[in-house]
């Protein structure tokens, strides 16, 4: 499987899309607001550049990739009125791999802009925007020319599904009956991979540059203790595994289906970031959002869809494996499972946030 | 009409798209490689940027795209082989106005690497790619952060239509029933958007970085002499004015319709240059270009589709104006008259190709 061209949300602004369900990554980047904030703050302050380039890495598209870039140059204009200085001129690059909908970003960029303005109400330098298509697991900018990273959501995809594990039949990511080295092999991949993104972030960063990471995570060491992340694929396997038996797909397409996804303890993010070598970790943080705000079955249209935004995520991957067939099927058995899940105890998921900053 | 947002070239790659109707344009930028050449090698040798920024303005999508960027990079990387230097870190930025279909770019550029590649066989240096969102008649790029600008069959359309052309009645572009207003009208926006235009890429390009601009143009110095370009507005008003006739659309729409283009003589390319002041021109060419390569209208459909270009340029145009239901028939209608004239006279189209330089 090619994730380069196969991994990406569900684009456009329709029903399914990214852009009208990603409610839960809006909930984890409102919560994670003062990290960012210091760290620009800190950042500009000591810095004080005249032009100031800020990437959002992994960005996909709707209103979580324009609120970050909004949300940090409001923090950047306020300084400069408090500090009497002039405003920078901003650079904003919006990273996501080639498939993601980036006509969907620039469509609504020009009424970004109006709105931006009208917020900050003084005069603000000119304000460039940028689409940087390719994988941040290699480089995607130039040596040296940024000031600050934003990646929300993006690390835990991994570069690809780890090799090695055609023996975690019935699974389709760490389940607690996936054999040992399945487990390994997730773990080790996602290390490689945070290596090597650190390693690309280091020289495309500005000495003193910061990064702002937050990924989906688990609290306890064991990639085995199932947590409510975990709990979404294993209802996702069951509606495939219930297939299976109905003789709808396959067998072995569904032992060849995995998650290119890996979800890190703090202390697995912070090993990497150390054995890396380039970045001081200023702050790792763990939280949790809440995933349903209600027990109430028949609120489950009036929350937000849960099932909805993992269709939007996961789509494009199933459509490459299974075909485009049996897609409305396969989310309306895992709907009715996760609402009967729901109706019976509150779904946490856990984030993990890290703060570095690019070592002199 | 907002020409920022309703003007785009038909996007994807679809029977209708301009990725696929875009031979006309094509044969225009392998006529001017020569004046492209001359620019960059003189640039490149002069200059020997360790990193080199090259925008193509209004760059749309499909093979042309990439076709001018390959050109380049293989001269550049030529040019580094003779003089024994490091290839230098290539900055590619795509520019088109939001509507455009970034997507399709990004989608192909992995296999454009990969050819690339092929093609260099020596190592070179990393190649970045941006896309960048905006109108070129406004600021798209920070100062001086170009190195060359290439801007084909892109700013003969204007910024808007021209105001105060509402008695071009029954024409949808300069004709030679138009009265004097409407091409004095027409004139004035060339020139404000050219002198506009000239200002912010002297602005965005280095000391000494280069343009290479090509448009539909016109040999004769009276727009109302009308040559080939013109003749498709003229055709494209027949089948409009037919349909008012049989009572498909309504006269009052095709008069409140007019096309933002305009196709000037090189003595009016020239002058706004001069005026505006920030360049040199090296070199100012007029050629012609084979629209039909047949008089046979059986062979309408071998050689390319004449009519599908048009479309592929002006569907969004139509579509915004007189909605989506007559587009099929005004097409129909508008190809009969093309294979009509076509097999009684060859159809030719002029163009004007400028290179300048920025003064120092």
């Amino acid at each position: 499987m090619d994730v380069g061209k196969i991994v990406h949300m569900n684009g456009g602004d329709g029903k399914t899309s990214y852009a009208n369900n990603s409610f839960f990554q809006g909930k984890g980047i409102s919560l994670t607001k003062h990290i960012r904030e210091e760290a620009i703050t800190s950042l500009y302050s000591s810095t004080l550049p005249r032009s100031l380039a800020i990437a959002d890495l992994g960005c996909s598209c709707g209103q979580n990739t324009l609120s970050v870039v909004s949300e940090i140059i409001m923090v950047v204009e306020k300084l400069c009125q408090q500090l009497k200085y002039a405003s920078p001129e901003y650079k904003i690059f919006f990273n996501d791999l080639s498939g993601n909908d980036f006509n969907n970003i620039f469509k609504s960029l020009d009424s970004f802009k109006h709105k931006l303005l009208d917020e900050i109400k003084t005069e603000m330098s000119p304000c460039y925007f940028f689409g940087v298509p390719g994988s941040f697991y290699d480089r995607v900018f130039p040596d040296r020319s940024l000031h600050f990273v934003h990646c929300s959501y993006s690390l835990h995809w991994l570069s690809k599904v780890p090799e090695g594990i055609d023996n975690n039949k019935g699974n389709i990511y760490i389940s607690d009956t996936s054999p040992s080295n399945v487990v390994k092999a997730y773990y080790e991949q996602f290390q490689r991979d945070l290596s090597i993104f650190l390693k690309c972030r280091a020289k495309e960063l500005v000495e003193g540059g910061r990064i702002v990471l937050t990924m989906v995570g688990r609290r306890n060491e064991d990639p085995c203790d199932v947590e409510y992340c975990c709990d979404d694929w294993d209802f996702l396997a069951t509606a495939l595994n219930d297939m299976v038996l109905q003789g709808i797909i396959r067998e072995d397409q569904v032992n060849t289906f995995n998650i290119p996804h890996y979800y890190p303890s703090p202390n697995e993010v912070e090993l990497e970031v150390v054995n890396e070598g380039s970045f001081v970790i200023n702050h790792i943080e763990l939280f949790e959002t809440e995933s349903n705000t209600s027990n109430d079955e028949s609120d489950y249209d009036n929350e937000y869809d849960v099932a909805g935004c993992i269709r939007a995520v996961v789509e494009p991957l199933l459509v490459s494996h299974f075909g485009e067939a049996i897609i409305e099927e396969v989310f309306s058995r895992y709907k009715e499972l996760l609402i009967d899940q729901i109706s019976k105890e509150r779904m946490n998921s856990v984030n993990v946030t890290i703060s570095l900053t690019r070592k002199s």
